[in-house]
Formats: C-alpha cells, sequence, structure tokens
C-alpha cells in the first residue's frame, strides 16, 4: 500500500526483528555460543515438535499474513485479489503496487515457514535451508524495489533507493553467511541493517505521506534530495548506537543473573573473557576452530543411529 | 529469432539442462558422490571411447547446430547467411539478431564438443576445461544479451534485463566453481537458475509474441514493468519448488531401489546420513576434507604408468 | 564549505594522515610488528590511561570538531546551525551542504573518540572496534559524496566522482581489513588512497575555486573533463613516489638508529630480512601464521585472571 | 592519436605481449614452474646484472617511451608537448587525447623500469613490486578509458566500452594475482584477455578509421552496434582457440626436446604428468601446496646471510 500505514507497519516488522536479532546474537556472543548446521537428534512426538515452534518463524508469519490480508483487502469492504480489470477492452494490469508488496511479504511468510519446518518437524534442524530461504527473500524484497521505482517522484525514489542499498547488503552478508554462519561482525552488521531498514521505513512513512510542515517535499529542490541521504547516516548513526545498547545490557543482564545464580564472580570473568574472545575471535575463524567443528559434526553423525 | 518460436525453443532447451542438472546433482549429492577435476585412467578403444560419450554434450551440439540453422534457414527456403547487403551501395550489415542469437548458440554447441572431447577422447578426463568451455558460454550470452537491447521497447527491455540477471548469476557461480567445484549450494542455485532461463523465456514468448489478450503489452504503462518483475520471482519460487521435488523424488527412489536390491533398511538410512552430511557438510568445505582430496589426487597420479 | 578554504582543509587533514599512516606502516613492516587484535592486559590508573591517548584519536577528533565549528560559524558571526527556515511558509531545507559535511566530519571525529577509548580506557585495546569505527566513518562519506552531485557543473561533478573512486575504494579496504588486519599489500594501498584523496582535495580547491588562468573551468569543453581524470592519474603516480620515499627514508632512519644503538651490522641485516620477509610473506598469509597466531590469543587469553 | 596507426601500433604491442605471455606461461605451466615471490640472492657484478635485464622490461620501455614520442613529436616537426594554449585569453587545454595517451605509455614504460630494477638490479627480484607496478598501469588504462568516451559517436564508444571490459578484467585478474600469484587459470584468462586487447584494438583500427565499405559506419544504425558485440565475442573464440595452439605446441615442442636430449620416454610422461597435474591441481591450491610454499620460503630466508 502506497499509504503511511502501508509504510509504518513494514517499518515496525523490520525494527521488531532487527531488535530480535540484537537480543539473540549478544546472547549467542555473550555466551559463546554457535550456530550448528545440523542440530542433535531431537525427541520425537506432537507435543515436542510444538514446544519447538521458533519465535522468529511465528512472527515471519504472523506479519507477512496479515500485511498480504491488508493488501488485499484493507480498508473493509476492498477487493484487489485481481490482476487485470476485465472490463476493459484491452485488460490492462490493475494493482501493480499491491501485487508487487504481496510477493514480497509471501516470501517472507514462506521464510517463516521453512523456519517451523526445519525447527519443529524435521528429525534435525537444517540451519542451511532456513538461511537460503530467508536470503531469496531478501534479493525479492531488493528485486521488487529496484522495479518499484518506475515513474514515481525524485525524493520518494531517492528514499527508496536508501532502502534499497540496505536491503541489498543484507542480501550480499545473507549470502556470504551460508558459507560463514559464525561471523561475528556479520552477525551485527546484519542485525544493524535490518534496523536501519525498520527505522528508515518509519522516517519514509512521514517523509512521503506526513511531512511536518504540512506540505509535500518538492522533488526540484535539490536540498531536499541532500537531506534524505544525510537522515540515512544518522539513522545508521542512531541504530548502530542502540545496538551497542542492547549489548551492554544484555551482558549486564547476563553477568547479574549468573552472580544471582552461583553467587561467586566467576561467571562474571566467564562472560567478560567471552567477549574478548569475541573481540579477537571474530575476524580470523581459525583453522583450529574449523577442524574442531569439523570433528563435532563428524562425532554427532556418529552417534546417531536412527 | 525475434519470434515466438525463436524463444519458445531456447526456454525448453534451457528447462530440459536445469532439470537434467537437478536430477544429476540430486543423485550425486544423495549418493555422496563428488566432480573429479581428473578422473582415473580409462580403457583406450575405439568402443569405449564411444560409451563414454555424454548425453549432456550431445545434447548442447544437436540444441546449438539446430538452432543455428533455425536462425539462417528457417523458414525454409530463406537463406539468412550473408553479413552484409551487398546491393545497397554502403554495404549496410544485415540480421543482426541472427547472427548474435547464431554466436550465443555456437558458443553452446563448442562447450559440447568440449564435454565430448574431455569425456570421451582424451586418456583422462579434464573437467576443469570442460567447466571453462561453458563458462565463457554463458559470459558470451551475458555479453549478447547486453547489448542486444539497443532500440527495443521497454517491456521487451525489461524482460531481457531479467533474462541477463539470470544469466550473469550463473556466470558469477561458475566462475566460483572453477576454484570450488563441490560445493552444494551453488550446484543447486545453478541449477535453479538454469530452470528459471527457461521458463522465463517461455513466459517471455507469450508476453512478447502471444500475449493472452491478444493485444501487445504497452511499455508506457508503468503497471506493465512492475508486472514483469513480479512474475519473474513467481518464476524463482516456482522453480524453487520444482527443485525440491525433484530432489526428494531422486531421494525416495534411490531409497527404493536400494531398498529392493538389499532387502534391509541400511541403505535408507545411508541416504539419510548423506543427506544430512549434504545439509551440515555443504557451507564449510573442511579443511580436512581438502587435505583428504588432495591425497586421493596425488595417490591418482602415482598409480598411473602411461 | 563549498568554498576554497572547505577544500584545502579537508585536503590537509587527509594528507596529514596519509602521511602518518605511511610513516606508521613502514615502521611496523620494517621492524616485524604484527596488528594484534586484542592486547595485552595493561595498567589501570589514571596516569597510565591518558599516557596511552594516541595522537591518531586525538588528531581526528581536533579536526573533526574544527571542522564541524567552521561549517556552523565561519565566517565569524554567522550561525548555520538550523535546519529549516522558519521564516518562509512551507519551511524549507536549508543549509544542506553544510549539514552534509557536518556528518561527515562528525563520523570521523567519532572514530577519534572510539580510538581513545578503545586504546586508552578500556582494560585491553579491541582493534575491531576502531576498525569498524573508520570504516563506517568512510562509507559515510563515500554515500554522502555520491549524494553531493545533484545540481552542479560536470566539471565539479567529475572531480568529485574521482574523490569518490578513492573514498569508495579505501572502504572496501578498510572492509577487508576486517577479516585481514595484517595484510601489508592492503596497509599501504590504503595510505597511497588516503593520501591521494588529501592531494586530490587540494588540487581541487584550485580547480574549482581559485583557477590559475583565473577563469572557471568550462563544463562543456571535454578537453577539460579529459584532464581532469588526466591530473588525478598523476595524483596517484606522485604519491606512490612519495609512499615509496617516505619507506626507503624510514628504513634508513630505522638501520641508523640501530647500528647506533647496538654498534654493530647485525640489526641492518634484521632490517633487511623483515624487509624481505614482508615482500614474500605478504600475498600468502600462511596457515601456519594463522595457527601461531591463534595459538598465542588463547595463551593470552588463558594468562589474564582478572 | 585518434588515427588509424594510433590503433594499430598499441593493438601490436598488446598483442605481441600476450603471445609472448602465452608462451612462457605454457612452459612454466609444462615444467612445473612456480614463480617465486622472493628469488634466492644472486651474484652482484655489473654483468650478471646486465645478464639478468628481462626481455618484458625492456619491450614494454622501448614500447611505451615510442608511443610517448609518437603521440607528442609525430607527424615529424610536430609539437604537442604543450598542455594549455598560451594565445587563447582563457588559456584552454589542448591535445586532451594526446596527453591521455602519454599517461597511459607512461604508466607501461614506468612498469618496464620496475621489473629491469627487480629482475636486474636488486639482491633479490621482489615479484610483488612488479605485479603491483602492471597492476597499476592496467588501472589506470581503465581509469583514462572510461574518461575517454566523452562527446564521441556511440559506434566509437562501442568499441571502447568492450575494450574497457577486457582491461578492467585484467585488472581484477591482477588485483586477484597479488594474493594468488601462482593460479592457472588466472594465468591463462589474464593472456587470453590481454590477447584479445590486441587483436581487438586492431580490428578498431579498421572499423573507425578504415572500414572496408570506404564509407564510416553510421552510429544511428542499431545493426551496426550490434555487429560490434558479435565480432568481440569472435574475437574472444579465435584468442582462445590461439592460445590452445601456443599451448599445444609448446607441449609438443618442449617434450621433442627432452626426448632428443635424453633419448627416453620418461620426460615425455613427466610432461603429460605435469600437464595433468596442472589440470587438477589449478583449481584448488591445496593446503598442502601452501604449507610446503611457506617452508621453502621460510628455509630461503635462513639460508641467505649477506
Amino acid at each position: 500500500m502506497g499509504t503511511f500505514i502501508g509504510h509504518i507497519s513494514p517499518g515496525l516488522a523490520f525494527l521488531s526483528f532487527g531488535i530480535l536479532y540484537a537480543f539473540k546474537f549478544s546472547l549467542m556472543v555473550l555466551r559463546g555460543e554457535k550456530i550448528q548446521l545440523v542440530s542433535a537428534a531431537r525427541p520425537r512426538g506432537y507435543r515436542s515438535c510444538l514446544r519447538r515452534i521458533p519465535a522468529e518463524g511465528v512472527m515471519k508469519i504472523v506479519y507477512g499474513t496479515l500485511a498480504v490480508m491488508a493488501e488485499f483487502f484493507y480498508p473493509p469492504g476492498v477487493n484487489k485479489l485481481i490482476i487485470y480489470n476485465k472490463e476493459q477492452p484491452d485488460h490492462p494490469f490493475i494493482h501493480p503496487n499491491e501485487w508487487q508488496h504481496v510477493t514480497m511479504y509471501s516470501y517472507f511468510a514462506l521464510s517463516g515457514w521453512v523456519d517451523i519446518i526445519s525447527q519443529a518437524c524435521l528429525p534435525r534442524r537444517l540451519f542451511l535451508l532456513e538461511n537460503i530461504a530467508i536470503t531469496l527473500a531478501f534479493y525479492t524484497q531488493a528485486l521488487i524495489l529496484h522495479s518499484h521505482m518506475h515513474g514515481k517522484e525524485r525524493v520518494e525514489n531517492s528514499v527508496h533507493t536508501l532502502l534499497l542499498l540496505a536491503c541489498f547488503l543484507v542480501c550480499l552478508i545473507l549470502t556470504v553467511e551460508i558459507w560463514r554462519p559464525n561471523d561475528h561482525v556479520l552477525w551485527f552488521t546484519k542485525t544493524c541493517l535490518v534496523m536501519t531498514q525498520g527505522t528508515w521505513l518509519l522516517h519514509a512513512a512521514f517523509i512521503l505521506y506526513k511531512p511536518f510542515t504540512g506540505k509535500p517535499w518538492k522533488s526540484d529542490d535539490m536540498a531536499n534530495l541532500m537531506f534524505v541521504t544525510n537522515f540515512f547516516c544518522w539513522h545508521i548513526a542512531l541504530n548502530t548506537i542502540l545496538l551497542l545498547a542492547i549489548f551492554s545490557l544484555t551482558g549486564l543482564w547476563l553477568s547479574r543473573c549468573s552472580c544471582r545464580g552461583s553467587g561467586s564472580a566467576l561467571p562474571n570473568t566467564k562472560t567478560l573473557n567471552s567477549y574478548l574472545k569475541w573481540a579477537d575471535g571474530t575476524g580470523v575463524p581459525s583453522e583450529h576452530d574449523k577442524l574442531q567443528a569439523v570433528e563435532e559434526e563428524i562425532q554427532l553423525l556418529q552417534e546417531c543411529d536412527f
């Protein structure tokens, strides 16, 4: 929906995912956890399956499906679930914006289904499948954003180009993560970019549909185009600071928890150590680690006899 | 040929190659096979040579040569095997589209000949040569597609740009495969993109030459351009699902075959195990594997004394 | 400031950083030093903290803050610290150039603060944080330079495009350095590009605001655009020679110092050896080195008990 | 020189370098030689220094210097060694084409000097320096080719864009070769591209200045632009075949030489073996090789005591 609410809602969705990722990856880094490409065999049965359903996947499905519904049937009484106008003689396509949005949202919903199937239903979690599904969703978003700009004003295009930039960088990072899933710099860069996509969409809604001055931004004023880029740079800075704050908060909360739990100073040291380990181990995924990971996986495969 | 049949036929060719690849790579993954850069020494002689002729190479040659013939001599009675018009005073070039298509098809036919020479005639199969030949064919296709768009309508250009995108991604993957020939993610991404090229060409034939409404798509209607991208995204999704279906079918067929053959449940486990191995071993080609591969090759070279 | 002094001052800043880097990296290469991702634990206390404050960080903060001040309040009496004009009815944005420059300079100042916090305040230096901060500053510069060109003359755009090229290459190198911080070729390429940015800004100030002929360069004269590229190529050559000169000077000075210090020829040999080691060790960061680095870091982490 | 001879002469230069590279790299591959980043210590003295002067470096200097001279003083009697016209009141730049060509040629001549200094004068050959010099030369060529196209006809631009493509790919390969100097696929791709640049420049001279029909190609005819790309694709195919022919010839000549020399079939086997080794060892520079290379270099450094 090329409306105020049509930009606010995906903005909030991206922002909530960004914040979720920020907490998730901070926890994983501070605890020294790693993404396992194939998890250990899990108990079967309907119950344990239900218990394993991931929040992230459900969020994706709910958001995606709601957005698709809204595109077609919002405001209530409207039905846009038609591709071409049968009444006109040459059957022209109608609702191109809506169908493009629907395509985008469907891919994200699909990625949610893949998450659930992989994490809850399959005998083992296949991280690779989940990663490929979300990568595909972002690539589709980039492709559609690119063709979304035909015949629009320069300010709107400028706003969308910057969104496309953030989206395309996420695509690149996700592609690299297929081969390097445990690189901490990539984790946090991705998180920051997703958060930036969110806040930028929120800001874009105001720029395009509710400018504070009450009058739409003029496209022939160069100052406007230059300030759009400026604002985007400030969004990056703000989201970086927000990310640092979430990381620090998680660190603090984790050290408190462990203090209360064991009543000793040791866990604190451990947290700090793992933080340092993060800081120096990130860049160079050592051969040592790789070999260890391989050994663990081989052991895993040998243990299971189903 | 800038005609309906001129887009349908390469579409079918790409699609058939894509499906062939899908089965081939599924089998290789499920059986845990690897591409060997240099095969073991093979028996000589005219007969064994003939027996080794690969279907893929023959397909490429037959398709390529037929297409070249069709470009020049179809419909029957026509002869387009001339580059410039001798009758006009300044000898202008004629049939530019035909000659560009011929160049493309020739490279694919050439790649077929290289496949046959490498797999059937040489004392050992040189996978590298085959890979370079097909890479060159796709790069040429990309280059020609890029210059193919001069002076055409926007809808036609939009369709060809998306085809170029798929083609260029195949080029990139093939280039990376020169150094990483056994990466499973690359195998299946390549397969999916080749299939998408095929189905997209089929769709393009209808969009450009046989629109369902009976009237050509208007180039000045933004909705048309936006729907072109939309359709392309749906093609990607459909081909991904088709690929998953082929993979599952192959897995099923393989486990059935082995059950009937040995009458035990063991092969089934093995298939599942190798599937899991695929799922986790893909991303990180471990040092261990590399060293092992090197050792195998060294052993191979030491064994042969011709 | 789109003025003569507004291009001279950042030019001098980049040039001084470039020369600083040239000496720093020459010394590190000739002494065989490496960047440590996490330094050893350092003495605490206010004093030792102050002693560790890096010149580079202070330079960044001073330059950045002064530049921000100058953008807003130079010439004296002017106040440009306002985003939009309240007097006009539609509140148009004003001072877009100034705000873009301020954004750029702030990121560099921020990077200076991160340098100081990491090198002086934290219990251990976290090189990764510093690297990410400066990378972000250069990416922001590239983004703003890109949008800086709206509605300007062709000569000015040509000059800025070449600056953007140098800036973007620095971005790419810094990104790679996050994962390969000790690659000598990257160190010196980065240094040369930063120096080129500096001298090119100095030259640009003269081209745009004080042409030697006294008349501004005509934008419709192709010869002007072609000479702009030409001059840029000469800047690269000059800066490469300057870099070689600094490297040789540092080598000479180092060998003299060590001769005087120990009174023997040995250190000289060592310097030459490390130079050769540089020459051949650069390209291939051997597995051996990596493993050693990992071991050192593990040892480091085991030693510290805070 | 934007003339027939001004395109023929660099074309011949590039072609001769390409053919030289083809023989050189074929020999190196068939003999199993490797580029050593730092050679063993060499005998000093004026004589041995002269004997080591490389043909390639001398060729670069001679070609480059002659071309620079021709740009300025050809046809005889002309002097173009002036940058701006002092006679006109606003001192406009003159001879932009000539100065751009001079810049290009100077970088190649400079690269020749670096070759000679590194291979003949320094106590050890520093391959890295030579590689960086030639890389810089090609990057400069790409940059100047890019800005060379202002205000020219579409056919001329099309021809130059394809030249730029070949040149830029050489740049990329040379950049990668700084870190992977012994990759055989890169060696031959580079060779093929340099040869293509040569033959394409020869063809371009005829297209632009001596068309076979006697009349210049019309820029508004799309067929012309499409045939330019077509011709370029044929150049790639022809040069690939030429490269294969040179490789085979070198192999034949080498096996004959060694047969005559030792009178046995063994060297032949060795040649074939090394050929196979090339074919399979190229893609995957094994860890084993890397470690071995490192060990060799360490040994080298320990042996020398100057």
